[in-house]
């Protein structure tokens, strides 16, 4: 990071009915049910799911640099991070102009185990 | 089964995309990308995603069993199995008036793999 450059977080307080979430261990609460289609929804945009298969694989990316392998516009790439920094699955770290993205990974386990792992 | 039912089953060819897929390993590729959304979409509704945590949590469930905790008519519940079926995480026998469904295990696996377990 440059020199005098301040860093500020982005993510979102995500709550805990993800943890105790279970598809497989008994029938689903409204409540638990409500927040996990949630987190799908979010999952369910091939250019969503491709942008952050890009930032798992190279574990920290800025926003300037998904512009061309998603062949989107940042507006739209501002669109999609915030749907998915809103489910958990996204945080990221403003510095100056540009944000760095990096993948939930307590949130993709999390999921795992609401699929039954 | 009563006597002289015939059992008929009920699932979709899914493709093999979903098992290769991952969503940390490497950038998803547009047809990977494409076939995860529409799983994800069918998980994106909090009647379908209890809906499947009742079969899961039961093995195999009636139709006809699902109107009273789901509180849907049998119309809605149709459309829901169906969306199921398609996504691949779903699969009935109908057995007479009534279709009997189960939980594919072997796609929440391939599921849980996606998400990188």
């Amino acid at each position: 990071m440059a020199r005098g450059v301040t860093s500020t977080p982005i993510s979102m307080e995500t709550s805990d009915e993800l943890c105790r979430a279970s598809l497989v261990a008994a029938p689903l609460g409204q409540g638990d049910a409500d927040e996990l289609a949630r987190v799908f929804a979010a999952l369910a945009d091939p250019v969503r799911l491709r942008l952050l298969s890009i930032v798992a694989a190279q574990g920290e990316v800025c926003s300037c640099d998904l512009e061309v392998p998603l062949a989107k516009s940042q507006p739209t790439i501002s669109h999609h991070t915030r749907v998915l920094v809103e489910a958990g699955l996204l945080h990221g770290e403003k510095r100056g102009r540009w944000t760095w993205w990096r993948v939930s990974a307590d949130r993709l386990a999390a999921l795992r185990r609401v699929l039954g792992s």
